[in-house]
């Protein structure tokens, strides 16, 4: 929805709630589509979030609050009677539940729990962290026997009348309910009536254990195309299943931790706008103060090196350029690495061919740049001695610093670290101490300091 | 599958392609899902690959060619005798032969087309640009009129076999071939027999027209979690559908893209161990030299202040740690809204709320910092007044590197150049330079040079 479109529909909403018009304000609503009325929602104060949430029909407010982010969603529900709330949780899905129980206080959560018509179809799913294949898992799924007719499939499925509005696969189990076998929506429909499920079943079915990483069972599904996932428990019984758009979430929340650590600050849990400024900055700070206190080694070195500046002033004129291009190349190579790494085109066994590959891509790079800093150093203080030492230590530099941002974020990763933490502006600063000696060792050699 | 399987399967598949046994080779490879199947096949060599491709059965060499990077595969369908190449391209899904023509040479491609049984299925694909929704689509799909029985629905599904796997959705056009209606195989399983599929088809349908960008109607998809998207003409005619699977990889690649730009270098079109140490080479050396260029800024301003930095060369030791705290402020500010606008978080009409937001922000962190600054230089050179300098002097950098972050992106995006190629390394150059800047003019104010 366009942001004019919004407006205008946002400000008939707001006409409609201060004529307490609610019939009306859920009409609106309901012609629209859940991101989209959350979006909408969003726009509220939150004394008009809260009438509106208690007021419209419960399959509307369920509907937000599972498009809400996490956060505002809980902040909602704990400002709301209790009474409204369970009766809004009681339409929403098993897994949604669950993670909504999660983000409220601890006392919140055992409430609302205690107060659900069905507690047992949440409560197995608190069991797992938020992160883990079994925290991202539905427990609403299709299982049936091996015996049972395409027929009798399309029956069941049609009295089973889910939450979830999609289903895909249905799925065949054991009479231990272990998981046997993974039946399409689609070869249902064609197969004849009384065709058996263990006929047209797939036996080899992708399967993960509901303690794996949600982002590992999110690269499972993408790798293999798979719509749904089934989560079973370590003797093979099964315990739920992860549908696609729960997992194209994961991979977009996890493509923008990544993407922010590697701008070197902490990954915000909700909507940048809607977090306030205070959070932001204690979430950064952290960051800035260590990479300062890391910076203070390029200050040791150069106070190291005194002597050599006071004698040639102009050797200073060429820091920032120097340190500048060596974090530069050093973060072209990290960039390039952790992507390899995540999307699985390299893994930890390559490390060896990583830092090969990048040595002469090093190699060609620090020559290249050498060229072009001799001819400018030489424009700039025409002393071709001085010149000389830029050349060959943009040379030096460049090289070092691929080479580390080849092999830093696969030591990261060994140490179970999470590559993105370390690399980015992290390696900047390693490579503007390191680089600042490299200069000045090969200046107090060319310049006979 | 992890690395010793690989290597274990690899060596059985080496030891039947020598003894030139290809049915115990189509034994092995036919046991693998495609993604594993591609992954085994990329270890082999090119020889390798080729007899392969040739003596397996179709379908298992249509799959393999399906799943290899777009390059690899036009490389060996290139190489290949071309009535092999037909025969295997035959049995491939038409968006995927679209795709693969699309990175032939001409010449090939179109001797490759003219091969083909059915070149019309394929020809209309050609005709929209790689990265266009109509690129991604593919035309096969189902479409029945409204007053189709959904038990004749069934049927025609029955006897339609289409290449691809998965279907999840019928679409129901009129007369003209113009889109009314979606109906989901769920629904068409649970609905009566005689029922009409008008009486059960969404008729609110959300399609994207042909032209536009591959990530737009990626982003529509994971907004509405729908599996398949129709594309339409300008008067509203089906064209094709866009299924979940090429979306995925579509997200995926943006995100690499992304990442990579943001650690300055041009994306990489193939896995990296698979590019060659040149093509990264010419890919990187671009941006380095260009931000080579821009750096050659602070040289500039340094030389400005020659007269300042021999009067007081400790002024010099500073310079890394304060350009370097000014660089990781901006780069936490871009990543952060770099990432707000691809997830929509924020759009450009925000501009100056977000604006406002990372002047707060960095109003505080310069706060902070500034203190942290004065402790470490008051213990390093005792002086007061160049303590004071320094303090000042972080405080101007990351208040000025925070407003910079922040609006650099948005207005990239007004521009309509891509933010993450604008930001990252270009924003820390710039940084760099009005960050000296800044040092040396407050330098020499407070140390009256």
């Amino acid at each position: 929805m366009n942001a004019p479109i919004l407006d205008n529909v946002l400000a008939q909403l707001r006409d409609a709630l201060t004529a307490n018009n609610f019939s009306s304000a859920a009409a609106i609503i309901e012609k629209l589509r859940p991101a989209d009325q959350a979006d909408l929602f969003t726009e509220l104060d939150e004394d008009e979030q809260l009438a509106l949430l208690v007021e419209l029909p419960v399959a509307d407010s369920a509907d937000i609050l599972e498009e809400l982010d996490e956060d505002e969603a809980a902040e909602l529900v704990e400002s709301m009677p209790p009474e409204d709330a369970v009766r809004i949780m009681e339409e929403m899905e098993p897994d949604e539940i669950a993670d909504l129980l999660g983000d409220l206080s601890a006392e919140h959560a055992s409430q609302m729990l205690s107060r659900l018509e069905d507690p047992d179809e949440v409560r197995p799913l608190l069991l797992h962290p938020d992160d883990s294949a079994g925290g991202l898992m539905t427990s609403e799924f299709l299982a049936l026997r091996r015996r049972t007719t395409a027929s009798a499939a399309i029956r069941a499925l049609r009295d089973w009348k889910p939450d979830r509005e999609n289903i895909y696969y249905l799925f065949v189990v054991d009479a231990e309910q272990k998981l046997c076998g993974v039946v399409s929506l689609q070869d249902l429909v064609i197969a004849e009536p009384d065709t058996a499920l263990t006929d047209i079943m797939d036996a080899d079915v992708i399967a993960v254990q509901a303690g794996i990483d949600q982002e590992d069972a999110a690269r499972v599904m993408t790798r293999y195309d798979l719509l749904a996932l089934p989560v079973i428990t370590d003797d093979g019984k099964l315990l739920g299943v992860i549908t696609i758009d729960d997992v194209m979430d994961v991979l977009e929340d996890e493509a923008s931790e990544d993407f922010q650590r590697l701008g070197g600050a902490e990954p915000l849990d909700r909507a940048y706008l809607n977090t306030n400024v205070l959070t932001i900055t204690r979430k950064r700070i952290g960051w800035l103060l260590m990479l300062f206190l890391t910076a203070t080694l390029t200050g040791s070195v150069m106070r190291l090196f005194q002597g050599e500046l006071q004698a040639v002033v102009s050797l200073a004129i060429f820091i920032p350029l120097l340190i500048g291009t060596g974090g530069n190349a050093g973060s072209q190579t990290t960039a390039t690495v952790i992507r390899a790494l995540a999307t699985d085109d390299i893994d930890l066994g390559d490390a060896l061919r990583v830092w090969w590959h990048e040595a002469r891509i090093g190699l060609l790079l620090g020559l290249g740049m050498a060229v072009i800093a001799y001819g400018r150093a030489i424009t700039w203080e025409s002393d071709p001695s001085l010149a000389l030492t830029v050349a060959a230590s943009i040379f030096g530099i460049v090289l070092w610093a691929t080479g580390i941002g080849s092999v830093l974020p696969l030591l990261a990763s060994k140490l179970g670290i999470d590559p993105t933490v370390v690399s980015g502006p992290v390696m900047s600063t390693l490579v503007d101490a390191t680089g600042l000696f490299i200069y000045f060792s090969i200046a107090r050699i060319m310049l006979g300091l």
